[in-house]
């Protein structure tokens, strides 16, 4: 059994654990170059939760393995993650100008640079996925599989596709087919692959990767649909960004499509499936179920 | 011995190959989503020479293996560099409308598409390079490496600081200091890359390598001069592009800084230093000296 402060204490230990590998795998340098390795800092270093990070560590932890092994793997997810908020502010997309409170980086720097600042991190995550570090404890094959994974679901069957549907969907007449697809495709791909991928380098079993798979999907879905509500019911200072943006952009949102109520339940829903699925891991997924808890009820 | 007409032969031939296999691994698809792989297409197919990955099968030909073995490895390269265009001719770049002789992809379609479709290309590029049919012919700790060295190549050290960087010094007072940096980032360290990553992948040896990777910066060098050198000297129609950009974007190239004249001796220079490197390989390298007189006068 876990408790909600053990789910804190570990959630911090892990961030700062994945915080000082990516800095070790991304000093500011001197000299040629240096500005859009500083954009990149800036936003990668800007509050975010490490929760893909996390959900790797997590995924290989099912083993009994000391997750610092993967460390440098885990940290890459986040770059991935960080490269695809920077593209997302930018004027042409989601446009916006501040992110988790601070202006958002093409707005600290400028477009260019923070379209560079995303490329270089995409490239940086699989710099850190291919790390020779991980070849000490990880099966090389296996270590393939997931970055192939991970491709599979940060690119245009994946959260590539998703954003670009966003942004076609917006200020249309939605449905529930094309809602689920972009939530499928935007946010559930990458933080179910998170989760998978640290379990294929732990090298869990096909049946456990399997059942991992199908909740971190629901997972990945509970964790949009709670942010979309978030967007209506939040706290403007915890959240760090203006309330409502969603509404005024007229995304395609599950409060938009369903309202608040019909949003709120699915999403309870959810987090109920999402614990049932996990009984198969006994005491092992003590944590991951906290974590369905606590992103039911989180507030940023 | 090569000469001309068996060099067009085979880069003919390995440039359908390379077609075919990017053909494969990003078909249109129907349904949602599909307006960025449209994007992507239409990029991906525009008449590239498909250098790079042809440079990265004739590392691998260098051990005497079949290259077709890793066609879907060298068709990521493509993928890299393709994503790398769509960004720089972004209107917050280099804002070109043209890219051989049509739209860029911005013009051809819209600013996030663009944005979403380079993006997308570099998590297919990664896709490519962990393909599982690798593993039949391939040591997969190679294959890591090899990833790996790629990367870096095209990322924060490698074009993204190059890209980064080129755009800082527009306009501003060079240096010959400057301009080296930019082109051994910007350009030769992918094209580098790209020929070593296929040595790495047929497991030539540590001597081997490090002789070809010395050709590879001369190569990548040459290649980047000669392009600065059509910016003034080419022919529009067969570049597809305004001649004399670079100069009205007051662009830090080798003409600009030393005039047309250095620049052409200066690429004779690498070219002649290239063909000497090459030597060790004897007959093996035939090809590949053909290659480097190609690029010294190559039009295009």
């Amino acid at each position: 059994m876990a408790n909600l402060q053990d789910l804190k204490a570990y959630l911090e230990e892990k961030k700062n654990k994945i915080d000082e590998t990516l800095k070790k795998i991304l000093p500011i340098s001197k000299g040629y170059g240096r500005r859009v390795i500083e954009a990149a800092h800036y936003s990668l270093f800007n509050g975010g939760k490490r929760l893909r990070p996390i959900l790797c560590l997590m995924g290989y932890e099912l083993s009994g393995e000391n997750s610092d092994e993967i460390l440098i793997f885990a940290a890459g997810l986040e770059c991935i993650h960080t490269y695809s908020l920077i593209h997302d502010d930018l004027p042409c997309m989601d446009d916006d100008d501040f992110r988790r409170g601070k202006p958002s980086c093409h707005k600290a720097f400028d477009e260019a640079t923070a379209i560079l600042a995303g490329d270089g991190l995409q490239a940086l995550a699989y710099e850190c996925f291919t790390h020779k570090e991980l070849l000490k404890k990880v099966n090389p094959v296996n270590l393939l599989k997931a970055i192939n994974l991970i491709s599979k679901a940060s690119g245009f069957k994946g959260m590539v596709g998703g954003q670009m549907e966003d942004l076609l969907a917006e200020g249309k007449k939605g449905s529930a087919r094309r809602l689920k697809w972009i939530h499928e495709h935007k946010t559930m791909a990458l933080i179910e692959a998170s989760l998978v991928s640290g379990a294929i380098l732990a090298d869990l079993n096909k049946s456990e990767i399997k059942t991992l798979s199908k909740f971190g999907q629901n997972l990945g879905l509970l964790f949009q649909i709670t942010d979309d509500l978030l967007d209506i019911l939040g706290d403007e200072n915890l959240l760090g960004k203006p309330l409502r943006s969603d509404l005024k952009k007229k995304k395609l949102t599950y409060p938009a499509l369903f309202g608040v109520e019909k949003a709120r339940s699915l999403a309870e829903d959810l987090a109920k499936t999402s614990l049932e699925t996990l009984t198969t891991f006994g005491e092992r997924a003590a944590l991951l179920k906290e974590l369905i808890i606590f992103i039911l009820n989180r507030v940023n």
